[in-house]
């Protein structure tokens, strides 16, 4: 067993749970207070499916919650963000999809090619699958989260697609570091960015997924060439055979179906969203992933649940829940840390002393004291996706019955 | 002016004007009490912008809202529905555009050819975009509106881009009849299928856009090979430079970039979205234009409200509002119509009696007595977007103050 499952009541529920259930009216006290000591866990309820949509396994995958067909965009549904084969890793089957581009090369071991060049590298030298595979020397467990988590949760609305909490995973990748690769061709004292071409159409005018960066930036964050997700050949929707793994940043930055890198004295004007010279760092953020939203859960009894957090890699050192939407918080219990970039898994227990819509907030704080926000910022819409990450919008809500 | 103001108070507001301004403690009743008499027009109010994403312009295209960046979704703001140029069509820079797919043909009249053709074609002809122009023969008005107009009003969430009120536009259109470029190439009685390619990339697998309907279908709604819009070339992303309307009809059987016309004895294999063997039929279908969403209005004053009707081409015989969600309905007046697929518009006069929150419902009837429905039918993420259509998802929410 991973946790100390030190129990603790939250807010209202400070009080002993005998009490609780005489408040409430459940009556059966005798027979209950026994089993009111134990904790219900997800294992015990009836979790409700933790997605909105409708269940839609693409070829290789599970059924996702299917938040757009096509281009397809599935979320994890939430009780799979954690999976069984490699705790705490997403299992491949669930790891979540997104794409902007309907079309995408189908890349084979055999058609698979990685150029890396530029008029700043000193050579240029093209690489096949196995001579990648071979030069993978480092496994590292990151989370990959869209910019757009949780948009669909947002009042008013916000532009895109509207996930609800399934944008993210985190896996364990095994590849080349990128720094590894510039050293091999050599790089002039003349670069200034570095330029990742995946496989995609963005549009006609953008023939290719194009994402460049400070050199400087890519020196410092240490980016892998991936070639394998939780040991395994990375799938089709998740960028295969070949996806940039950028550790603490948003997944935008994780080039997918990636063959080409360009080592440039310039900055690339194939940009796909224009200048980002250097990657959005993660901020704090944390998320129920047990029991799913709309779990139905008895009134006054105990229930375990638990969550996932993680930073830019600072790391995760606290993870609080609220049952009065921010007020007051109580602290949850971390379990080990499996790796910088890799979420923390977290446990709380509370309970429930009213009937009806019940709503938990959890919120993270990190090592440098960054404290993930209670509320949605006013402005959301035009400082971009990432204030979306507010407790609030998250919020795990329940039926207590 | 078009429309005989008779005024009509609805629901709680039957009460004479004065009497509701002394309810609300606003005072000043002897200085307001004639100017109380007047209706507000839309020209008299601040409108908020009928859309609640950014306002974002395309090329060629007035500041629309943008519900997705990549692919192009950009909804009418419900202000600019009815155009000023061409009453009651919505003006071309406005015409909302609707893009499943990043990679479109950029035709110019140059490259530009359709082919007509197929298994079960006499002749296959191949036209120019002047030899089109040339048969041109006809102008139809006609109501384009997307299966998801007002997904992201409907709760619980729908999957796909959430679009509000703007999903729709209407439009006149000139081109040749369908049925005469049939005739032109001659229809084998072997002929069971009409397919449509449009010069969009859909997915690797499916290279391009294909609609496939019953050639008996196609004799009956008699579709039209449309070259303009609004006496106008149409716009690039509206599907220049030739475009199928299919009157009467969801959007999505409006194959745009029309490239391929195909005769054909057996279904297409590459049909987009399966075996829709006929086209979708629009439903009775009614939305407040002007005021829009958010706008304050005065308690104690009427209002004039502006709105749009339509149907699959039976004719919109009613259009009635209610202030009570739906208990009571009030009718509307309806203008002359324009022509049987062009919406209808229609003008009602409410008044609100109490400040804060004001919701306003619309329903249309069309002259086969469909009614459009009240509430969202409880199934709808299994039975498809167009339950969507229901009046509670539609209402005017307005401020009053």
């Amino acid at each position: 067993m991973r946790v100390d499952r030190r129990k603790f009541l939250l807010g209202a529920l400070s009080v002993p749970a005998g009490a609780v259930l005489a408040k409430t009216g459940m009556g059966l006290l005798g027979e209950q207070s026994a089993a009111s000591e134990a904790v219900l866990r997800a294992a015990d309820l009836k979790l409700a499916t933790g997605t909105p949509f409708p269940l839609v396994a693409l070829p290789g995958k599970a059924p996702m919650g299917q938040v757009y067909d096509r281009p397809p965009n599935y979320e994890t549904p939430a009780e799979h963000l954690i999976g069984q084969q490699n705790y705490p890793y997403t299992d491949n089957e669930y790891y979540y999809v997104r794409y902007r581009e309907a079309s995408v090369l189908q890349l084979t071991p055999e058609n698979y090619r990685l150029k890396i060049g530029g008029d700043a590298a000193d050579n240029e030298i093209t690489l096949t699958l196995d001579e990648l595979k071979r030069r993978a020397s480092q496994t590292i467990g990151a989370v990959g989260v869209c910019s757009g988590e949780g948009r669909g949760l947002h009042h008013p609305m916000i532009p895109g697609m509207p996930w609800t909490k399934g944008d993210l995973s985190c896996a364990e990748w095994t590849g080349v570091p990128l720094n590894d690769l510039l050293d091999e061709v050599g790089v002039k004292s003349s670069a200034l960015h570095v330029s990742f071409g995946g496989g995609r159409v963005i549009s006609l005018a953008k023939p290719q997924y194009w994402r460049s960066y400070l050199l400087e930036t890519i020196r410092e964050y240490e980016p892998l060439v991936a070639t394998q997700m939780n040991g395994e050949d990375i799938p089709f929707w998740n960028g295969y055979p070949v996806r940039l793994v950028f550790p603490g940043t948003w997944a935008p930055t994780w080039t997918k179906q990636l063959v080409e890198i360009d080592i440039r004295t310039t900055p690339n004007e194939m940009e796909w969203s224009g200048r980002e010279i250097t990657p959005n760092e993660l901020l704090p953020f944390s998320l129920i992933v047990t029991p799913t939203d709309g779990t139905q859960i008895p009134v006054g009894r105990e229930v375990e649940l638990t969550g996932v957090a993680y930073d830019k890699g600072a790391g995760i050192t606290k993870v609080e829940v609220s049952q009065d939407e921010g007020r007051t918080w109580e602290p949850a219990e971390l379990e080990k840390s499996y790796g910088k970039y890799t979420w923390r898994v977290w446990h709380a227990t509370v309970g429930f002393d009213r009937t009806g819509e019940n709503r938990v907030l959890c919120r993270a704080t990190n090592a440098e004291g960054e404290v993930q926000p209670t509320d949605p910022a006013p402005d959301v819409m035009e400082t971009g996706a990432r204030k979306e990450t507010a407790a609030k919008n998250f919020a795990g809500v329940y039926e207590v019955v």
